[in-house]
């Protein structure tokens, strides 16, 4: 499938050209740090290299590389954050070591190979917005072979939760549905038009929307454990390590595992199971889940689940397939 | 300017292929005995005529035209809402009147010219959406030189108003700035860089998106009169005339202005001054509007309101000349 690039501009790029969204980004303590700390923790991987950050936005990782001590800092930003990136560089006094490029990462072209990408392209649950391609798609056309990626490695966790959300949702869904029914019954007694056979689309949409999206929640810890299972809760981590031959003095992770005090903004990603389904202690979970792009836009996702309980009797319940969309 | 048509179906049409969304209007009540009472009590512009339906959404105007007796009735829709249209036509036993055509009425051909172009598009201030650049492209092409439009008349409204929504933008405005200033502070200080130079950008996206933007509102009668000036309201009525030639036999009115009991899901569209200007009994209000679309995306509009109080003594204040981005 090939992209249009104005779609994928009016429906991705443009949240990006807003500061108020940088800002949001940059308010987030648990990211600002795990980054800022890879950094200044190993400036063994910056002193006197080049560094290409992908997706530069405001322009803060390519600074904060710069006054690590980089050589040559290229700042790639595909919106026009780019020129609030420039202003950003100029009044802190790094115009000579970052260089910010307007433009695509896989349309621009850079004098030279570097020894760092650096990049923060992680979306919900890792994946949406598929930016992982386009910093795959730098570290292939200008990584040197010695080369180290920031981040490095990363990870995507799912853990059984209880949640109060799923009798919300499922509320949510039947007030929609009880809406949809006076709403037929009013526009054939007043307007003469009969409506009734809309009544399976209707609900398909709202199915779709209340019960098959995923929800972006703040999970707290304790809701891992489950009794009633509820659902799945997904997240991710990503490690800062460098390279098997260059490794990083201190190694740095990203998590946005549920947490009291150190949430981040990407939350975590809940796929609600309706109903819920029953498990107890020493039950067994085989949990099979698989991700793919949505046909319609390559940077949302789908989901499909399958849950099969192994009771401790040996018996095995029914496996439930659910598929949910990450919007 | 050219427009992509796959951006304009991501930002435009992707809305109206959600039942959810044509509900919504269906369940105006204003606009559907407008619709309706403009049919059923002008049954001689249908009976044995053909009729065109441009943006049929659920195909509920080619229905009822139908039911009033059309020969033939042209249903187009751009969306995939179409289908849901064919299955509503279907339904009510009009398969044989009814003929919906999914793509847009800029490409579409009909076999014959049409006695009857029936459409509901109107945007927010009637003009948002430009929908009516397409309603005209049809008539152009499609209505025979003794055809009707329906409706046929269309006038834009606007009045002093007194609202207290002002403080609370103003308010909202502040709060933003307070934050970011904080941000600001807080960045320096934890890692290193100073952003105090995008305070002015922040502030500008800040100002647009709360200050500059028309709201949406639905104005009390009573707002409509101001002591001390606070802004103006906006919005449209259409008319179902007919032609001179061949005039409606009863004339209805779909009218969108401020009202305690008969309110629209197009409510009004609000243009606050900042700050407020005093008026006061005797003052003449002389009022320039204008209204151009906006450059990025031609189904949105700029808006250029100058406003010159002339005192009973004869004294004129300066002006006040304000922008607004109706979005
Ligand atoms: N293919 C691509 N080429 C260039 N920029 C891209 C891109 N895909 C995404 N981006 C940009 O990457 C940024 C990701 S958000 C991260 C911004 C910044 N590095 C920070 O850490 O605060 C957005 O500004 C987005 O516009
Ligand atoms: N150029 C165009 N060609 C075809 N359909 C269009 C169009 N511009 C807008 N539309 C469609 O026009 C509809 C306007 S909303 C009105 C829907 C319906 N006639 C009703 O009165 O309830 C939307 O469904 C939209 O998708």
């Amino acid at each position: 499938t090939t992209v249009d690039k104005g779609v994928d501009f009016a429906n991705y790029f443009c949240t990006y050209s807003f500061l108020y969204h940088q800002k949001e980004m940059l308010s987030d303590r648990v990211r600002m740090d795990a980054y800022f700390n890879s950094i200044f923790r190993n400036k063994h991987h910056f002193r006197g290299k080049t560094v290409l950050d992908v997706g530069t936005g405001s322009g803060i990782l390519a600074i904060w590389s710069a006054q690590a001590g980089a050589r040559k800092v290229y700042a790639v930003e595909a919106t026009k954050m780019s020129e609030h990136a420039r202003t950003l560089v100029k009044a802190n006094n790094l115009q000579h070591v970052v260089e910010v490029i307007e433009g695509s990462i896989e349309d621009i072209v850079l004098p030279e190979k570097v020894d760092v990408i650096i990049s923060e392209w992680m979306g919900y649950f890792l994946l949406r917005e598929s930016m992982f391609d386009s910093v795959i798609c730098a570290r292939d056309r200008w990584l040197k072979p010695t080369g180290v990626m920031y981040p490095s490695h990363a990870r995507m966790w799912m853990a059984p939760i209880r949640s109060g959300l799923g009798d919300q949702k499922i509320n949510d869904y039947e007030g929609a549905m009880d809406d949809w029914y006076s709403f037929v019954k009013e526009t054939k007694s007043y307007y003469g038009v009969d409506m009734s056979v809309l009544t399976r689309p209707f609900s398909d949409e709202q199915k779709k929307y209340y019960l098959q999206t995923s929800l972006w929640s703040n999970l707290h810890p304790h809701q891992e454990r489950a009794q009633g299972l509820c659902g799945f809760g997904g997240w991710f981590d990503v490690h800062f390590r460098g390279s098997r031959e260059d490794p990083a003095q201190q190694e740095i992770e990203l998590t946005t595992a549920p947490s009291t005090d150190n949430g981040t903004h990407w939350g975590q990603q809940v796929f609600l199971l309706h109903p819920p389904t029953r498990v107890s202690g020493g039950d067994d979970l085989n949990v099979t889940f698989s991700m793919t792009r949505s046909k319609e836009n390559h940077r949302l996702m789908e989901v499909e689940l399958s849950c099969e309980i192994r009771q401790p009797s040996g018996q095995i319940l029914p496996p439930c397939i659910s598929k949910f969309y990450i919007e």
